[in-house]
């Protein structure tokens, strides 16, 4: 029997999700284990290492996994170690050998192991909208902003695995916002799903204008996407902003890498009948004439619930 | 007999440099073609041609070229084409084959072409202060900014060839100044040889702050070396303004590729008495905890006079 399988499992601070998934992108089993507020790294390992022998069996594929990929927050590819990930009481304070514990634990299928961002541009590149590409950078637009850059169809990890830090660059160097790793004007800090939410509290303040969002409580992006779905003129305005913001340093990046395009994903993604105009007009707008309206803009098809297990499942395609 | 040596070309709109070099990075002969004021390619192509043809029989290394290495503005590796570099008349408006025509002047010996940034990265790898690092970023401070990258060992291209515009990321967003490209606020207006002077030349029109420079016309950045050598405090000002926008945005790059290192080249890069420390800074400051202090900023060690022809040549080693 061939090892035809692979299994992907996506650590959250909240949760972690894990599936079986075949060559051709279909997850054909999966599960979530609630994360455990313990800070013994052992202890979470083993728990995972039961889930991921439950599932494969359910799935009716033992001894045909090939090998298990891994997205975790800091996770870092060449180590396979997770290491001060502030959202996992058990990886918060120290350096946990993930990989090669979780490996032990399976009885030494191989694992490999990086950070979300980066296995979302694995999974778009393997099963997703950049099937193909060799040159690409995958934005994620969700709590935070994270990325993950391809080049000649290999992610860039750079000389420590943490290259591809994109939502920390500077957007805005004077009077910039503060972002939540300390520096301030980060791209993270406006374009992220906090950031929407934050653009949109700090203009109703500014103003009188009159908005649907005057009657909402605690502001999220979803509140901003909806208001802006009812013709809301404030809210439509806040994506125009993030979207020029965003666009802005897109520009800066393809400048460096020379991109077949960018692909974005996440819940801010999903507000793309707002945020695609803007974005792509400030990243030409910025962009040297040999670039100005090559470099395609592309928003992830893949189904959100599949996406992060697949990103990280597509990881072990390559063990 | 083997092939050993191989030749470097450095092309430029006022002459080329040319050299036949070692694998030790030794410039055994070296001779400089003036620039013809004409528009046909082929002229220039046959003239450089024969120049390359007698500078190796003046090397007595007749038959033991393994290759041949350009540099040149706007020059293309995958297609080896120079294209459109408005300093280069007989390049200026069209694209011209430059690789191809060129090995077939001199008898087929194959030539490699990529940009000065580029080559001077190779160059830096393969003989310089980067020998032996596998990530690091090449910044030419010269009359222009310009970059070379190197992930894993190997210059980053892109889907187009033309990876690597860094001196055209944006520097200061608002209220920049205009660049040659056509864009504003580009790194490129800051911190070349031209914004070093002109930021001299704006701060003494704005002020009546005494200096070294009112007394000079025409002020270029070596002036403005000149006045910090001699205690200027308007001219030690300006470089570290220059090392500031120079610095904070090197931690953008940083964060892109995750380096082992930046390394800085030309006529800038001279004045390292008085940039180095407010570059390093600024880059620190602006750099996720995880990189403060661990990413170096070198400066190259390279012969002036030699570095552009040790540089091109290096390329032709890869042939």
């Amino acid at each position: 029997m061939g090892k035809d399988y692979v299994v992907g499992i996506d650590i959250g601070g909240q949760s972690s999700k894990l599936g079986v998934v075949d060559a051709r992108g279909e997850v054909l089993a999966q599960s979530v284990v609630k994360a455990l507020n313990v800070t013994d790294a052992d202890v979470v390992i083993k728990e995972l290492a039961e889930a991921v022998i439950k599932l494969v069996a359910q799935a009716g594929k033992h001894g045909q996994i090939r090998g298990i990929g891994v997205g975790a927050p800091n996770g870092n590819y060449y180590t396979g170690s997770i290491a001060f990930a502030p959202n996992l009481p058990w990886a918060s304070k120290c350096s946990v050998e993930f990989a090669k514990k979780l490996s032990e634990a399976i009885g030494g299928i191989p694992v490999a192991l990086t950070n979300d961002a980066n296995a979302a541009a694995v999974g778009e590149m393997t099963y997703g909208v950049a099937k193909g590409m060799k040159h690409f950078i995958m934005i994620t637009l969700g709590t935070g902003v994270g990325s993950g850059i391809v080049i000649d169809g290999k992610v860039v990890y750079g000389s420590d695995g943490f290259a591809g830090e994109l939502g920390h660059n500077c957007a805005v160097r004077h009077n910039g916002r503060l972002c939540g790793c300390g520096k301030t004007g980060c791209l993270e800090a406006y374009c992220s799903a906090i950031g929407v939410a934050r653009t949109a509290r700090e203009w109703l303040e500014g103003s009188d204008e009159p908005s649907l969002l005057r009657d909402v409580q605690n502001i999220t992006s979803k509140d901003v996407y909806d208001a802006a779905k009812e013709g809301d003129k404030l809210a439509i305005r806040v994506f125009n902003f993030t979207g020029r913001i965003l666009g802005e340093k897109l520009a800066d990046f393809v400048q460096f890498s020379a991109p077949e395009a960018i692909v974005l994903f996440g819940g801010l993604a999903r507000s793309k009948e707002f945020i695609y105009e803007p974005t792509l007009k400030a990243m030409n707008d910025n962009l040297l004439p040999l670039w100005k309206g090559k470099v395609k803009l592309l928003f992830s098809q893949l189904k959100e619930s599949d996406a992060a297990i697949l990103g990280a499942s597509a990881l072990a395609w390559e063990l």
